[in-house]
């Protein structure tokens, strides 16, 4: 059996050496049109930022090593420009001779992976991107040649972990991105404080604008302002790489990637693909979708490497874990997001939290916001999203456990989680997303989100802020009236006749507000997430207005 | 409707405060024999050793504080002395006067916890125990009275707790412990590098001995010796509070708790109790056990409330989910260990690895070590370990999740967990954990555990240790021959005939080499956890011999 992989990074790889652990016998080809394979793709930021000090560090295995323990045929610099599934051949460029020549498979995982998309505006000759180890050191040349100034166009992960990066080199960093926010996967009130640590470690950041030109040492934005930049990153987002798919007559998809079935298949006979360039099964809708991560281009090679051996096993829907560092937060999402379930029609209920790492009586605990998304008909979780300082990826990893192990988000309050004073709470933030979610499901209390305020406010709703005097003197939201929560009970009459709104500070108060007055006989609803996240959703209050 | 609660403390005050959101109207009556309520007794250890500076931190509430936002009538230093359920009523001592009265009650909620054994041995008088604000403030009273030495009795987690704040304040510190280990929880192969901490940290360890008898300022150990010893801290273990439900003639089970249904109610109409002094449903077994933690305390508490109002909710049975931090490692399990299943007669598969907590190319990863226990038929997850640095904590969780969520061993491998270099690994260690399971269930390969070692040895199998020579110079099992993994396939021919066992650090590379051998014909199996799990376990061979 002859297999030829095209790629040799993350899911390519874990193919070629994952089949050679269960066949000794086959023969395993793998084209890399890079000079690397195996790199940490996900170090190149902070090898760039000096983080990551040796190079060497990034180059995880080389053809040689490969060789030696897997008996692999590793050649790099070579480019897989054609292939014919019907003759079973793919036809084979080395990029240093320009030679061609044509190698037969019985089976072929393609594994391309996805390419940075580059806009094309006046100047981007010059742009750089941030995808292999020839980009990286592109980058660094680039920096060490005295460049003070840097733009990078997007505010995604790429493009913060190398805004974080290029300040710890010392540039003047500045971010230039199309949307109203930084982190397209979270919504906008748990992107904002995430805009405010990176203003706060000096990136500049340019929001709901674009790049329009590129010029020597400055970019152009759309208002015409020069920005300086003698250095310009485009990180925009990538493009599943399908050229040689679709050359083949390979099926590619809706989204833009290759289509698979659920044993990596594409619609040619003995061609499979794995990675960032295919079309994954979303968890939450059975669709397809593009889900550029390490974590399932990894699991996909594994298991195509099964396929091939003869092994039935079949890919899961994916549910899209992931996280980025920004300076000292840690930012993690899963699952679909608010403005995703909005935008498709889809109930939803939202619930905020502003939990400690661990309990409050230990030193250091750091604060954390999280938000869980629940569907309103199944008690379903549908997705959730962390920013903070220690612990938000464990919660983010309980959370997508739950999802893929169908727990509903009341079963949360029921998880045993690991605690001791410094690793957690007895009642773990995740517990604490049941509670709340239990309380919504069953009609225990009622909530309204920060967005929803305006409305609620022009209908006349009263917001009562729990909160002691002095939190309130900080800081409140236009037209609440105070009353703390230790005197509520006693001071309830004070409160005028109509709908009302309880505000603290994380929502916890409010919610023992709320309950209080409803066994009152007062309609009442308790503002989710307190006033933290309604100030946090004030940057773009108009996003869900 | 007036309910009535005895302890102040986890449950019982989670109770209180659940049930007033829910009734306005209820009389709550909290009755707590100790000085304070709702305090934190997980920092008790950590205000010994000066790491919680304030007192005050650990008074989380007080009676006034609950009266106020509660509305709950909180007695504190009054004790519960004997139920009455034909008549639904208490009596009730307070302890400053002695005086008793009668209260009644249309609900009762037991919550009295569980206190620490104390051994009738010589001199025991003087020993201390650790359970709430008073016996800190001994404590520390007696740290301040210039003790310098200390015993204590017992490395639980307690124990090892205050093992290392008592060094923290500078004492020599002795921990005598009857069984061979530290950490019960664990496997003794497990808790191996755990008893290296606490050793590489000052603290003398006295395993497979007991204390005999208690001196002026020394203890003497069952051989006789004496052990200098200022202090003295009785920290064995704790066995429920069952002497209220026992004068009421309230069920008491097998295993020493009060019985309760998945609604909390114990035999006695009206009654509920929750906390560490219930048994709890095992969720392996369905059986009864003992869990005296914080977690599922709080949770029952809360549950009770639910019931007490009238809503259906039910328990969920436990799998146990515990942490501890000890010097530098954090130490979590979850589930059934290997000693238990063995003791039980169950089935089951035994997967060690020693994995990193994040990408090894990134700056600061730390190392850990972990266990999982799987049922052989089912592929369920009985169980897991992990002791290292970062990341313990989070991984635990994650198992200790899928397996509430009905997850297989071999499901870990598809888990999505956030990856970024700095917080995981594309393949995280549970996914690689569970990419092992699915190669033992598949019968893909198989492995032999550290503690068969010596039987198959007897029998005549070879070890064939495929680390690096350097490696091997270190450190190797005896009658190991070196064959370095990327010299096998050329050198496999000098293997002697017979079954073979592949041996590397940490068992990665040895599953390379098994994979190898097979498909040589060769009969091998993979030394599980490699080299670092057997060395770990060489602490105590026999303990499975």
């Amino acid at each position: 059996m002859k297999v030829v992989i095209v790629g040799g990074v993350a899911g390519g790889m874990s193919a070629a050496t994952r089949l050679r652990r269960l066949d000794e016998e086959a023969e395993i080809v793998v084209f890399e049109r890079g000079a690397h394979v195996s790199f940490a793709n996900c170090g190149l930021p902070y090898y760039a930022g000096g983080v990551i000090e040796d190079r060497e560090a990034l180059l995880l295995q080389t053809p040689e090593s490969l060789a030696a323990r897997f008996r692999l045929d590793v050649r790099v610099r070579t480019e897989v420009v054609a292939v014919d599934p019907a003759a079973g051949t793919v036809t084979v460029r080395e990029l240093r001779t320009g030679d061609e020549t044509v190698e037969s498979y019985d089976s072929l995982v393609l594994s391309p992976g996805a390419s940075p998309i580059v806009p094309d505006i006046e100047g981007v000759g010059r742009a750089l991107v941030l995808r292999d180890v020839e980009d990286v050191d592109r980058l660094v040349g680039a920096l060490d040649a005295d460049a003070r100034t840097a733009v990078i166009v997007g505010a995604g992960f790429i493009g913060v972990e190398l805004a974080e990066n290029l300040r710890h080199r010392g540039l003047e960093v500045t971010v230039v991105e199309l949307a109203d926010q930084v982190l397209a996967p979270l919504d906008p009130e748990m992107a904002s404080p995430v805009a405010d640590e990176l203003r706060g470690n000096g990136v500049r950041l340019e929001l709901g604008t674009q790049v329009t030109g590129i010029g020597a040492d400055t970019v152009t934005l759309a208002d015409g302002r020069l920005v300086p930049a003698d250095i310009v990153v485009m990180a925009i987002g990538v493009r599943p790489e399908t050229a040689l798919a679709v050359g083949a007559g390979i099926e590619v998809g809706p989204r833009g990637g290759i289509v698979v079935d659920a044993s990596m298949r594409t619609s040619a006979a003995g061609v499979y693909a794995v990675g960032d360039a295919v079309e994954k099964t979303d968890a939450l809708t059975g669709g397809a979708g593009l889900v550029p991560l390490a974590n399932p281009a990894n699991r996909q090679g594994r298991l195509v490497a099964d396929v091939i051996a003869g092994r039935p096993v079949r890919a899961r829907p994916v549910v899209g874990t992931a996280i980025v560092g920004v300076f000292s937060l840690m930012v993690a999402a899963v699952g679909w997001n608010e403005k995703r379930l909005r935008a498709a029609g889809r109930g939803y209920r939202a619930i905020h939290t502003h939990p400690q790492s661990h309990a409050g009586y230990y030193p250091g605990a750091q604060g954390m916001s999280l938000k869980l998304l629940v569907d309103p008909d199944t008690d379903a979780i549908l997705g959730a999203q962390g920013v903070g300082g220690d612990g938000v990826d464990k919660r983010i990893d309980v959370i997508a456990t739950a999802m893929v192990g169908g727990l509903t988000a009341a079963d949360l309050a029921d998880l045993e989680l690991a605690y001791a004073p410094q690793f957690g709470s007895a009642k773990d933030p995740v517990n604490m997303l049941g509670y709340v979610a239990d309380n919504l499901r069953t009609g225990t209390t009622a909530t309204v989100q920060w967005h929803e305020l305006p409305a609620l406010a022009e209908a006349g709703a009263v917001l009562v802020d729990v909160r002691t005097p002095a939190e309130f003197a900080l800081g409140s939201i236009p037209g609440a009236v105070n009353i703390e929560l230790d005197q509520l009970r006693s001071r309830a009459a004070e409160l005028p006749e109509g709908q009302l709104i309880a505000v603290c500070q994380v929502g916890q108060r409010g919610h023992t507000a709320t309950q209080l007055l409803r066994q009152l006989g007062r309609s009442v609803r308790n503002l989710d997430g307190g006033y933290r996240t309604w100030r946090a959703g004030q940057v773009r209050v108009d996003q869900f207005a």
